[in-house]
């Protein structure tokens, strides 16, 4: 019989969890606030066990029903010895032995993993990139991450670090990153850049992406042109992608995805353009299809192939 | 025991040829001129078969002392089936079913790979690679070719033609690439660019890139400045390869890398600078140890992968 797992997707802003059952369908959820939880790591810590406590509950079952439970977060990850490295965006994080904390709890086997790799794990067995042995998922969003599967199976890096989509360099020359580096692809189609070029462009300090979606939506010339721009940008990042790693699927993810009616002609022309030929013609660009429970979804695929039924 | 392999190396100005011998070593060789077979394919595969059968001869041994021929050819190649798709440089290439030709006349197990596969391969196992897990080989010379080892085996791609570093765009505007690309890294360091630019600078149209790198060795400061710029733009391609694929190790050899002393150093100031600092930190450059014997001790690794003892 199928398992229940239980996923955990801790984001800069906020958690969302999910209780799967034996159907592979998300049975009970769960809506944390993360920034209330800024600065206190332990409370964070707690407010997820409790929270996983409280899912079990509403579906009457007890720990030993749960096969396990996936914790995906923001930052790099050792998922081999379930250490929490440091998460970038929100502070205490240093080297948090987070699945032996989690197990000592709950007595639920844990695994935990970097947030997109689960995103990615998700939609590839779940989601857009089934029975797809060579893929990227990226997630557009705030910032800009890639997780890559390669030969079928999640390909993690050296150092759990890998897919850093977002911190390839556009250009030789540009500037400086959040990161330390410069001209990153993040800086040129992240959130924070794009509100403020469409602030710029809008003359509105309050416009959002979704006002700008609306307005290409009716037509708006300006707004059309926007989105064009954004797309090209994230053409340009991903035909060093295709002609490195000759993927046949690129799965596109994160808010910013859901102006895709105005991205994809463009992502896709620039690859065609630009991109050599049978690496261009190999690769399939298309939306992510789970939406925010592909993390809730990864988590099950994680968990199923590293813990044994118990 | 360990078997005798063969490995010819086919490249588009010369062919090497090695057999290795039961200690690893190549007790044999032989080197071919490709351009005098250019246009006639058949007499090309007929003067390697020819040269595989005198190394046999050579050193008294009969065709069931051989446990694999290893080809490597520089072009998109179907490793699993052994047909060469096509090669950019040697006109005549397209679908050549070239392993069961060469078994057919030699009666010895085959296998053909991508050159720049076979020597990174090579550099894997017998080189600068060695005990690596997650590495990329890069070759610098007319052109700019890619080599992937990730979790442990070579990554081929979904189609074959992964590894294609030298044609990863390093800005979003640049001048047109041969690959219908644009700004593409060969572009600025294949030794095409480095002659023209070399000639312009010395005012000698027929200055080769190993007098500036003697002008670089005595002190000459606008050669210094030469390579500076060359480590620039491989450093500026090489950030977005560490921070997407967390490589432990990055191998660079070719024609290029004999002037390693004047690159190195800015190579990997540049990574440092620009890379994220985690991967920036587990990454190590180093030069290439195998030289031309690369692909042949590449062929060897896949000759052994791929085929049983007889």
């Amino acid at each position: 019989m199928k398992p229940y797992t239980i996923g955990v997707d801790v984001g800069g802003t906020n958690i969302k969890l999910g209780l799967v059952d034996r159907s592979g369908a998300i049975a009970a959820r769960a809506f944390l606030d993360t920034k209330s939880f800024y600065g206190s790591k332990k409370k964070l810590i707690d407010v997820i066990i409790g929270a996983v406590r409280d899912l079990i509950e509403e579906k009457r079952l007890a720990s030993k029903d749960i096969l396990g439970i996936g914790l995906g977060l923001p930052g790099p990850i050792d998922s081999k010895r379930g250490i929490v490295n440091f998460l970038p965006n929100i502070p205490g994080w240093k080297n948090v032995p987070l699945k032996s904390i989690v197990q000592k709890k709950l007595h639920i086997p844990t695994v935990v993993d970097n947030d997109v790799n689960l995103i990615t794990l998700g939609e590839w067995k779940f989601g857009a990139g089934k029975n797809y042995k060579n893929l990227m998922c990226m997630t557009l969003g705030t910032g800009v991450g890639g997780g890559l599967i390669l030969n079928g199976a999640l390909y993690r890096g050296e150092g759990f670090v890998a897919g850093e989509l977002g911190h390839m360099p556009l250009n030789e020359k540009g500037p400086d990153c959040n990161c330390g580096g410069s001209a990153c692809f993040e800086y040129y189609v992240g959130n924070g850049y794009l509100l403020k070029k469409a602030a710029k462009i809008f003359k509105n300090k309050n416009i959002q992406l979704s006002d700008v979606f609306f307005l290409a939506k009716q037509g708006n010339a300006r707004a059309i042109e926007f989105w064009e721009e954004a797309a090209t940008h994230i053409g340009n990042a991903l035909v060093g992608v295709v002609n490195l790693l000759n993927l046949r699927l690129i799965v596109i993810g994160g808010g910013v995805s859901n102006n895709y009616q105005f991205l994809g002609k463009t992502i896709n022309a620039v690859i065609r353009r630009r991109a050599m030929k049978v690496q261009a013609k190999m690769v399939k660009i298309v939306r992510a299809k789970l939406g925010n429970d592909a993390g809730i979804m990864g988590a099950r695929v994680l968990v199923k192939e590293s813990i044994r039924e118990r």
